[in-house]
């Protein structure tokens, strides 16, 4: 038997439109849109929405659940961390397998699957991390495209770890290029950044602060020069993720104006923080530990100039949480053990939000670069990223005039900090529908672990 | 009583989504959009749009019905040049209105308004041209833009006739900047061509051809550049219309890179046509005589290129025909008699579906540049444009596969030549509804003079 | 009878070479050079150079002698500013003479000789500045070339004074294109800057840092862009005149990576001095008012780096003293009142001196910009900007560690205040010869009113 | 006792002037230059110049005589590589020594050492090629820098050969930059090229023209631009060699807009043949076999573009030569065997003389990226690359009008082919004196082996 929930009353904001329109959900599907007067819809549940908005859930294409990292984990499962995005308006995840050293992608994948399954609140899907790249893991990356895992990331960090050289991630992308997957780089000259990382620590510089100082922006921009030319090369696009250097941006600018198909992310911590909070003192700058790492100020409105004129397309979270007390102190007599990443998943549609009240993008643009884009680029339009008829009904109902400070003490992500501790935003998620039920129903929790279920996502449609 | 139409089974595209759904009209309006099965509508009349396109109705931004140029009449009236329109898929055009010189903004309104009223088969609007920019045009200014004239177009061009000096270009933009208002530019530089004619001609150069010679590419780029500072210095936005050089597009990239509000538009015959065609034999050339001119063929990969980049982001036609017998026959002589403009309002729809049958740009772009970017730059979005709840129903059911030869024979322009003689397209339209009525009934003129409305246009959303 | 002499001991410096060489000095002309083991040369007189510079003498492009502006005079005569420039290491000056509105080149050189001769201290020639182009004004340019005044000045700025409009300056630039002339244009939207001076003052703005404000770099910006494409389009090489803001640096930059033969003048005013002191209280930012105007400090860095990358060629110093007493007072009530120009051409050699001190540039691109630079740039090479076998004697003894301290009460300069009072730098003149003869000696006076020599000047050898 | 040579009655050429004057020789040491007819100098040699140039002897700062690759040597010896230099008017080569792998860089430089010593016909320097960074070698850098051999070439190009990791580039770089020292780069991505290599040649891609379809252009952009970004990273200079892409110079050209202390270079093949010479049939090609490879026509505009705006500074040969017989030949079934290298040593001076008749660059300009740029380069300047008192007597007599025509028939490099067979070109060497003894005497060779001399090189004066 077939339930409609109809959320009448609210705008209807999309990536293309601003629509005072009620909508109609049937079976975890929107169903219709229609002007306020025209429908005589009748609903087994009808959401008031006026003087909110009705937005598509957003999509959050990059995160770390559970991630092995430096002998640790990242301290969010797949349970409590899809649980805080629910929270944070966020409906669907795309979180990354990584294939063992020596093993196949699909090890690497059946890894990640059990972990998911039966966990998550929201849908998710799975990007993959190839860590080998060879004759046998460049023939599966086929396979993989068919079954829905469409993208692989390579890394020209981390040396010995997740390290491929030029001619690794050439054949990566060559193979990309004629299967439909779509290459995504970390990208900062690992190599270098070696070199200066034990020449740092040589002098003593020990602290959070030489993170950021060691991991050169020139570096970033050098190493996202590289992938652009060798995806130029292979004929393949490039999604390059994190991209945190006004100097790296200044890379994308140039080859998105040479028409190539080649596209950057950015995340929240780029664009609200800076070097100055790595360099906040008793070792609390290791909270903000990530890479490619804080930059000072400045580089943030060149950020936010590139998020408006379409040289950024994404901001995803990059969300890799670890514990303070525990986890980040791994690295207090030494920066280079401090585990990479920050917590973020929960709160990536608010500060966006924030931004939209402080003017840096439109309500249009940001539902692009938090719904529609993502969805788009990882495969899943239009079932995920907007509101339309046929679309799967994730649809957040979002308070515009709701105040909140965020906080460690609120939040509910499974990490003992908050990067944003005490900030003061406008806008607050007030109901999430995932596919039509509710998970977040005015404000408290509705969802279920499992009912989030694994997407298979198509191939690249930003292109 | 209201009035019903469903249009069932096409695919609805947009600029920014392909949706298999069907359409519901009320009243001149889109009332709905819904899964096919979802649905229970009945309406006075089915469309089955069942393998076609349905696509909003083309908002042409730039045509010249009945200008004066030269001592001639530009040969489509309002009645003819809007029922051509209405052929070509195109249901809202935005036409100049011109200040005589000496006179007020007002009067040349006025004379506008009187030639259009009653007369149009779809609906129209105005920008109007700034013949006489001094503190008394600048104040009105505020009154037209109150009134739904909300953009202004000053020519950098034609010393002696619309060129207005670098300080009334400044006031003018100064004043848009702080009404609301949008500035258009015609940007070439107007004095170094006049000297470059008057050379040309003393030298016995007198075939259209010299036509293109002298109005050079740079000349464009330095003026492009102009405006640009100009508009940079009075923060405004600013329209550069008509763009067709390469050289010019690379400064639109510059100030968009920066971040600047600036905006260029192109029109097909810069897409399609080239230096090639202005040096036809016989005063052939003379047919392809318009300013900007034509260019060499290279350049059309650079506008293509600006298109899909979204450093051109409107495709109009400057649609301003002048019959071969009698009125271009006037330059014989002397090509700066030529009048200068070609025809083409009728033709810009299935040229620019071309260009997607080429692999030029997406179903989704021609959409974007066609109809709703000219919509939102000019105050009229999302009542054209788009399909959607709520939005006027500019309605146009569109062939993708039947083939056309476009040709004078064929064509219902009111102009003795083609300047698409004998090209093969692919794709036709079919049936087109203005707010809902039928002005094209499957390739039967159903429409009639005077059903078109004016536009009172707010100001521009795309910024 | 011959007179000798032979300067021992010293390093010689020119453009490319810094070399511990004697030169021996006859009739007026540098007979040769010899490594001092190597000749037995006697001589009439010897100077011993031991621990100092031996340097060609400067060479100053760009100076206003009794320049008629705004009702009133540069306050220093041929006489005095010769002398002064003798005093500061130049031995050669380019003066402007001016073409009358509504009369000929030739009266307005006429006028100047006058001016000059029998008065001058140092050799001099002359630019031509264009206040009328047409027909009888363009042809006689070519008499002028043939006669040595191969440059001509134009202006985009002044509005009514020397204004030419874009078609003038393209037909001036046509005629040196083909007679071997060099345009030299002052570069700013003088149009534009008329709008904003107006409405400056109309909001009360009247106090001398307006006269930055108004001025905008983007707007210097804008007419530099715009000469160097007119300049392309007549296919001749262009000078542009006191460059200022960075932005206009940028587009030199742009011009030259094209091979553009497009130069560019900075001015030690631009390059020590900033917008700090255009606020500078009490009316004293009045002393520093000139067009372009001084800009904000961080420009300084870019001009500098424009000299390194040689994107800048010359340092000239539009040397137009007014004195503050009574001229500069003009303004008091009404910033564009001010009478535009600084002293500086005594000041020149040594404030780039203490620029090779401070690292800004090395010691033979010091001479590059300030000797070598110009006279090639004007046709005088090697005869004045080198010391090399057969070029004009004309030599400074450069003291590089003396000290002295910039001051009105020192300077030899006819004007009341110094724009560098105060300022300590190290290097100083010791001796000067122009052609073989002392006109300082040993830090006295030796020179005479005459002396200096009408300078016929060949066509532009730096292209 | 000392020698005198007088040189009478020619036009000295130098980088900086063109003087119609005198040089004494005495002690093989240019003594004095001097007016015509100022000086009385007796000499036990006169050479009488009229009507020839006079100018400084070449250097060419990149050979590679007896170089082994692939298992052959490059078939010049230091003998007949340094006579047929001579012949060419080139008195200075500076050659690559070569680190053996797992070896010193002592050991390296003392096998080329004893390769030279006693061979040489012009004088002779070493750069160091670096084929095993590491703690040691790092270290030995400092020593090398303190005897003379200022300069350490490394490559991205030829992974398990000569290739270095981005780390290592890194650190030999930041010791170059505290030790004086110049870092050379060859700069390809050859992890990258070495996967084309291996496709190609599975796709049976066996031509000579393969190997300029493989090492793609895009490629040496992108490794030029990392080792610009390291080099910014160390803060030292960098010297890229053999530059050959339009798209490298780009690279260039922006790192020097910005002011950054980078050089490039390019040789003769790259400016005179093409892609086409790749292609010649009867496997011909092979002859033009280098890396970075030859390009296709079009490029080489853009070189002499560069060359003419200074982001391209040096003119060297690489001259690296292979029979095509039993060397070339080795290639005949697979590109990828082709020894890398061509002939070019005895030519250069000769075709950028007859780019200055072709009108590419001024006769000064010849002189700069010829002699005097890379003496200044490489530490030898003014001893090497110029005509001033004081500096070695490398002086060639040049007949500016005798034509010759390039072929092996006649040239006196040991190698069966000429890349420039049947080339007619305008200038032709007549007389050359290396430290003022004769070694080609009027077109009769008078050298001996054993009269070059190494020199011992300071550290690079172009900063």
């Amino acid at each position: 038997m077939s339930t409609r929930t109809l959320i009448t009353g609210g705008l209807v904001i999309t990536a293309s439109d601003e629509l005072p329109v009620d909508v109609l959900v049937e079976d975890g599907r929107v169903a219709a849109l229609a002007t306020r007067d025209s429908h005589g819809w009748t609903a087994d549940r009808v959401i008031d929405a006026s003087g909110k908005y009705v937005i598509p859930g957003g999509v959050d294409a990059h995160t770390h659940m559970e991630m092995p990292f430096g002998g640790t984990l990242a301290a969010d499962t797949f349970e409590t961390g899809t649980r805080a995005a629910a929270w944070g308006g966020t409906t669907t995840i795309i979180d990354f397998a990584i294939q063992p050293k020596g093993g196949t992608l699909a090890e690497g994948l059946d890894t990640w699957h059990e972990k998911a399954a039966g966990k998550c609140a929201v849908d998710y899907g799975f990007h993959m991390i190839m860590s080998d790249v060879n004759e046998s893991s460049l023939k599966e990356m086929d396979t993989l495209v068919a079954s829905g895992i469409t993208s692989f990331k390579l890394f020209t960090a981390y040396p010995g770890v997740f390290f491929s050289d030029d001619g690794q991630i050439l054949r990566a992308m060559q193979r990309a290029g004629s299967n439909g997957g779509l290459v995504m780089a970390h990208a900062e000259n690992g190599l270098a950044i070696d070199v200066l990382v034990e020449q740092a620590l040589a002098r003593g510089e020990r602290d959070p602060r030489h993170h950021g100082e060691v991991r050169k922006a020139l570096l970033e921009a050098e190493a996202t020069h590289r992938v652009i030319r060798l995806s130029q090369v292979a004929g393949a696009p490039l999604y390059v993720v994190h991209v945190s250097a006004q100097e790296a941006v200044a890379e994308l600018t140039r080859a998105r104006d040479d028409g190539l198909p080649v596209f950057g992310e950015t995340c929240p911590q780029y664009l609200f923080l800076s070097t100055d909070n790595l360099a906040e003192p008793d070792f609390e700058g290791a909270k903000y530990v990530c890479s490619t790492p804080l930059r000072p100020k400045e580089h943030q409105a060149v950020l936010w100039r590139g998020l408006r004129t379409n040289d950024l397309q994404v901001v995803s979270t990059d969300h890799c949480p670890f514990c303070f007390k525990g986890q980040k102190e791994m690295g207090r007599e030494d920066f280079s053990k401090i585990p990479n990443g920050m917590p973020g998943v929960e709160n990536r549609m608010d500060l966006l939000h924030q931004a939209v009240v402080d003017g840096h993008i439109s309500r249009r643009r940001w539902i692009e670069v938090a719904c529609a884009t993502p969805a788009r680029m990882f495969g899943l339009y239009p079932r995920k990223g907007t509101i339309a008829p046929g679309a799967d009904a994730d649809i957040v109902i979002y308070d515009p005039h709701a105040e909140q400070i965020m906080s460690a003490q609120t939040h509910h992500m499974n990490v003992d900090y908050s990067a944003y501790e005490g900030k003061r935003v406008t806008g607050r998620v007030e109901t999430v529908l995932s596919r039509g039920v509710p998970v977040i129903d005015d404000r408290v929790y509705a969802g279920r672990s499992g009912h989030g279920s694994f997407l298979q996502r198509g191939i690249c449609q930003y292109v």
